[in-house]
């Protein structure tokens, strides 16, 4: 595959990797949930790993760059920003270790079979379908509102795709946590630790993230709150450690 | 009813109201959870209260100190701590607002119709049937494991006891979270609003404290986290408004 950069587009570093990343800032750019997820996740070298909704592909790059599993397949639906992850892999001479797959999720069922990954992740669109106002861009559109699919979309998919004991990790907005609960449970994916991400201490948090298991037994477990901010709105340790910075040398 | 003090048991004053209760620190003595459950709950002057699992009746006298809704009806399995709650209620002359009712709760609707209570409050045992050790005291292990009743009972019982609309409030750990969404939803009562209770600020939650609605629509939302410590181990103002004390005067 040739490299080519289309209009709009740049290239960007990510940071905390050697990796760089084709990022449209207009349409498509990935976003502090991709990195968290990538940071709360955690996998083996043997194994091989699907991501729903890659969109960019952030995550399969992060996963890569820490965890290095044996094979990462990125599903996303839009064609455009399929084709710049899959552009993005070839930049980083990843193409054996990463696939970016162009298609509807709710077709995989016709390209794998069921119970073969080790490791299913997703950072899908947060908003119901019919919640919140969709952008006139649909492009924009379809990767935040539950358009190309639904929440229990992906449950079911990736409970399909998983292996008896697998692991889903899932970054989502703490006001479906009711509806994510009940549809893994519905699916045979038991949650097992939980972790809230607030903006600041005194403030409710605005995403969740999931740690689950298929197949696992109930007992779920917190872990420590996770705060973005300080009071001085400077970013707090636990995120300069989750994007691998080093916080002495951003102050130069 | 002659009030009656039995032996090792005390009465003592409930901080930041008028009203009295009898302990016995050996068996019964209610915690913060019940008195965050009350802080958390809402109700109006009209309605109709059940709350289960009442212990010595703290809830109850709670709730008629602060809301003074109708009529409300503790629910406790146990004779001996349903006694010194019935005591509780006439020693504050609450006879009229508030019934301590000496039964299993899987008895309810023998004694009530369905659908008819606007409010049902649960502070339950927190334990799995199994999980944890069993105290040597009966009546002591009675009251923290799911012996006489399960959590699915309880929330079986309150959906039968509420209107459609009515609200359900419920304080537990959180490692039970996803069984009682996952039960809730089942029995057709929808988690609407959620709080979290921290020690301390950078700790994991050790509380839960749920508002949901019979035939309510899907959509949680949290309330700001509750963090009980400050940093020298003094309580949080945000504790000491629950318990509805002066500040000032504790300084005495």
């Amino acid at each position: 595959m040739e490299l080519e950069i289309k209009k709009d587009e740049r290239i960007d570093i990510i940071p905390g990797s050697d990796l760089k990343i084709i990022q449209n800032r207009k349409k498509f750019s990935y976003g502090m949930d991709a990195v968290l997820l990538s940071g709360f996740s955690s996998m083996k070298k043997e194994d091989r790993v699907v991501d729903l909704g890659t969109g960019t592909g952030i995550i399969p790059l992060l996963l890569q760059s820490r965890y290095k599993p044996k094979k990462i397949y990125g599903v996303e639906f839009q064609e455009e920003v399929a084709n710049m992850a899959a552009r993005s892999v070839h930049l980083n001479n990843l193409d054996e270790k990463i696939e970016i797959l162009n298609m509807d999720l709710k077709n995989i069922p016709q390209v794998f079979n069921s119970n073969q990954f080790d490791v299913v992740t997703s950072n899908p669109p947060y908003m119901n379908k019919g919640g919140g106002i969709i952008n006139s861009e649909y492009n924009f559109a379809i990767s935040r509102h539950e358009i190309a699919c639904t929440l229990e979309d992906i449950i079911e998919i990736s409970s399909f795709l998983l292996k008896n004991g697998g692991k889903f990790f899932l970054v989502h907005r703490p006001h479906r946590l009711v509806d994510i609960v009940y549809l893994l449970r519905k699916y045979n994916i038991e949650p097992k630790e939980i972790q809230f991400v607030h903006p600041k201490v005194e403030e409710k948090p605005n995403l969740l993230l999931l740690k689950c298991r298929k197949g696992g037994k109930p007992e779920l477990k917190f872990r420590e709150p996770l705060y973005v901010y300080n009071e001085d709105n400077t970013y707090t340790d636990g995120i300069y450690k989750i994007y691998g910075i080093d916080k002495e040398n951003t102050n130069d």
